[in-house]
């Protein structure tokens, strides 16, 4: 008898819909993507042309698309707006369920989720941050693992997105939360990873400029922030987003230890190919996050895939996700408010003067 | 209906074969890996726990799987002695054939495969070079089609693999047909690849030494070896092959033109992570050939399944992988002889003297 | 007749003084070691052996020196606490300066230089700042210059000493102003140049730990910190100093523009060897800032003899030097306080409500 | 009383000349530049306004310049044809020599400059090879010395000029003894230095081609030369040289033994600026090789000063710079005869027939 394969159905076909859709359809080996929904006429065209045909049931209604036969997971690449609600709709269903992040731009949201998946323990709901799953951090984070570094210290993370010109940045900017809730927290996912997840915040500032996109005032936002977070235990994770970039994707990150420093993709490249001219050596990198992190994804949906169909743990856990949201969104404040905020060793929010 | 899927058989499920067959089994979407031979109890054992439970059925007896229903080619991953019987065979039954390289280390035979696929032109008959479908090669080669290094010149490429103290590399030598014709063949593949695969060699030097393998010796081979092609088109190509590296695979090419220059490989990593420690910054390497180019065996099966399934030509010629192994053989004489072999611009072979 | 050289003498012979007195005497062809003071009988002792037979008079006495013959100028090069001190006296004697980092730590003392050296116009005198005579800074501000980068909006810099365990740090805090006025000043002279010196603070926030230096906390001071500081015209900086380099010097500048971006120094090396070994690929990088950047002192010392003999403006101005030490104190404060610090537009400092 | 310094004269002021006569008057402190000598009056003109007014003497006749006064030793950088006969003059005239390399493109009289040496063993007479005083070549040296990579065994070296339009290397070419005399050399002297210079030539192959610079032919050379010599105790060097590089000087050596591998220059860069723009990231490299070696010429002349004035040993031997010429002439007539040549063990010349 053919092992079992997990049944799963994607919620969502758009920019990261589409592939997880096609991850699980063709690079899980262990699953077997059953069914699809998408409320966007556009999108349910992509998918009656590359879904369809290989066994993908379509659904313009999420619900419905619940109520496929046999179902055992689904995959969230929706709007970010609607993730909670059809995560929290999956689990009632006793589905496994995988999020595209953020779970919500919104702490109390985002807890909700946690919620409903504490009720259902035997149902693996996992937040997914991409770069918990790529070959180079992995590396890095056994590493540290092993004491190579001495006792993490500094973490240096940066993203940063080419510039687009068009104005994506700007509609986006109206929902995103803003640069530290939508970029930086994978950053802080990362401090999260690296530096323990039962770091407590002690201090957070934060600094931002709009440079070539004047359409973010609006909305708050800023193109170029740089934030710093000080831990209780003595650590300090900092952070610089950019949506600025003339030459493409630049995610890095630096772990600096007591007895040595890690780096990752501190020399970004698209292959190992250089060109040789008479202005010099050049190399090209990669435009867009899914030209470094493609791979990572594959491996989220195999390893989700693995988790639920051997009940083993999940390789992250949930409220790790809304712990990354909610430094973000207090980085987010410092750098609106332009004013620092403090904490205490327990975690909560205190004035300076009081401390 | 869901689109027809190419239903292949593999060959072999040693080293290079149970890979192909996971490839094809797992990541070659447009594929369905329906069988595979293995004459080699442990091989057949491996094959019952990782491809029987998929679906795939398991023979012993290469032509009894030749006879499995509906099959539409056929993967070769078996020794190289009989990788020629096996694809004439596979023709003769009608099949489309993807073989590992080399299709022989027999010229004669090689040409024999060459002249039983001529006979069929239907079927689609590739010997695998795996550098053809690597990114960072793909990407040089277009690269320097668009012409940004003027006219290519002289290609430097090596093959080198991690030393081995097993003795493995001395038992492969006695029927790999020498360093050249073993490692050097895929660096003679990019040679016709970028220099065009009409170049007909004026003059061949070779020289090698046993440095770390004294067994090598009882086999006429070296465990590093350095020679020089010289094409009639005033081109030049030199190779380094290598079996002695403490670091781990090392494959590089450069590629120089009156123009500029491109190099592909030229600072091998594992990924992204750099190390800094009291000693400096240390970055890992690739152990092997797979961990360098996993990607491209990937694709290769890809390109094949599209080539077979949509009748499109496949992306390299089959007397191509003759020509390689034939300059393979001759840099081998050469390097074995001590002696320069120099040919006309027919390509006949001539002694100096009566050039 | 034999070009005039500048005779100059220097004072201090330690650390960084007897690098500059060997640098007047063997590698600045315009000028002329006539004379050197140290209080110091160690270093005397030194300037015995290395100054002396090369015609070079020693003086234990500051003021004496000054009288020596046909002086026209000093390089200082003794302890922060006396720079200034040295510096007001040497122009009284009518001679030009080039005073080592700090002028002091106290902004007031570095005000009192200024205002000395304004009313004697006709004198050159320089505070060092060494990055600016350094080949790849110099590269770096002549590609922002040419606009390659657009308009430079994040400027990313930091100091990293290697980690020295023998207490040497933990004294010198006792009187180096702290991580910021001793170190980032190097980082924020550079924020000076590249932003332009007329920049205007809006905000500095600071965070640092102790991580192996417990020491450091009876002088309020911090083996890692790091720092932003906001600008009016839209531009931020933001810093890292640290003392806990496993591996060696690590100082980095990254220049982002809202074309392009310019980097320096990313990949800190010693050489070009590259080692490769069973570990992976190693490349050592200086132990000492003195390993990257001597050959700017080499210059410094060129351009401030150029300066001197042919009355041509200095390379960078004194103010810079005093306004550098000004926000280096401020982060300090900040990171000591464990406040945010705010500027109204024309510089004055307000307290954030007021704001 | 002032430490003696060695008084030097300078013969040719051309290219190479007047860069060795400014290194002995700037950059070498135990040494005075007194004379120079050259006989062309462009040349003559450089000197009265850059050497004279610092008390170097002008001669437009060598003989003379011999005769001045008091002078310890001479430094030779005149064109290639003159450089023994300066060489043997300055020796009878008790004089310390410098020569610029090589000794002279004719083995022979490369010779009779080693036997007037040979009877004057208390003179210092060098030919500089620069690679030999570069901090990369030494370091690497030094590694190779400890152990690092076990039994050094293959070396792979090549200098690689920017292609230069002008037709300056066509002319060259009529008496720069050809390509591997000429440029080559170094990497042959790099052979000797990590191989020892007792090795013997086994048997020698090279192949080249006219790609951008037709008028070589007329002079027998070539603009990119490819070549391998095999010595009897089991190590190989190849090298390539060129002078096609579009984008500037580009010499690179690998040195590859037993248990690892040392690069020197393998990624070459002008200085440690990257810059990030829309087409990747570029670094520049030095357009010729003064940008390359401009260190090691000067610490060529420093240590040629201070083995001239401590009596101790030269770092390199006079007959090295012979036997490298010899190679280099080997490989060129392996070249334009399109044959290889065969030696035996005692390093006699054999035909291959004979073996």
């Amino acid at each position: 008898m053919a092992p079992r394969k997990l049944r799963i159905a994607a919620a969502g076909l758009g920019r990261m819909g589409h592939r997880h859709a096609l991850n699980f359809l063709n690079r899980t080996p262990r699953a077997e993507l059953v069914a699809a929904f998408t409320p966007d006429p556009k999108e349910l065209q992509w998918g009656k042309q590359h879904l369809e045909p290989f066994g993908v049931t379509l659904y313009d209604d999420y619900d419905k698309m619940l109520e496929h036969t046999a179902l055992d997971a689904v995959v969230i690449g929706t709007a970010t707006s609607v993730h909670a609600e059809e995560a929290i709709k999956a689990m009632e269903k006793n589905l496994h369920v995988l999020c595209e992040k953020p779970l919500s731009t919104s702490i109390e949201i985002c807890r909700e989720v946690v919620e409903a998946a504490k009720k259902r323990p035997h149902l693996k709901v996992m937040c997914g941050f991409s770069r918990r799953f790529d070959d180079s951090y992995r590396d890095a984070f056994n590493k540290a693992e092993q004491g190579l570094i001495g006792r993490p210290t500094i973490l240096r993370s940066q993203t940063c997105d080419k510039h687009d010109p068009s104005g994506f940045f700007v509609e986006y900017a109206a929902w995103s939360g803003g640069v530290f809730v939508d970029m930086a927290v994978h950053d802080i996912d990362l401090t999260l990873w690296f530096f323990g997840d039962d770091i407590v915040p002690k201090s957070i500032s934060a600094h931002g400029v709009v440079a070539v996109q004047p359409g973010l005032k609006q909305h708050k936002d800023y193109d170029n922030a740089v934030g710093i977070v000080e831990f209780w235990n003595g650590k300090i994770a900092h952070y610089y987003c950019s949506r600025m970039m003339a030459h493409g994707q630049e995610d890095v990150t630096e772990i600096i230890g007591t007895e040595g420093k890690l780096s990752v993709n501190l020399n970004p490249q698209n292959n190992l190919v250089n060109y040789y001219h008479a202005g010099g050596i050049t190399r090209e990198i990669p435009a867009h996050y899914y030209g470094r992190f493609e791979m990572a994804f594959v491996r989220e949906a195999n390893e989700f895939a693995a988790a639920c169909l051997d009940d083993t743990p999940l390789p992250m856990k949930l409220r790790n996700a809304v712990k990354a949201v909610e430094i973000g969104a207090w980085l987010q404040e410092a750098l609106v408010s332009g004013k620092q905020i403090h904490f205490d060793e327990t975690g909560r929010r205190v004035e300076k003067a009081s401390l």
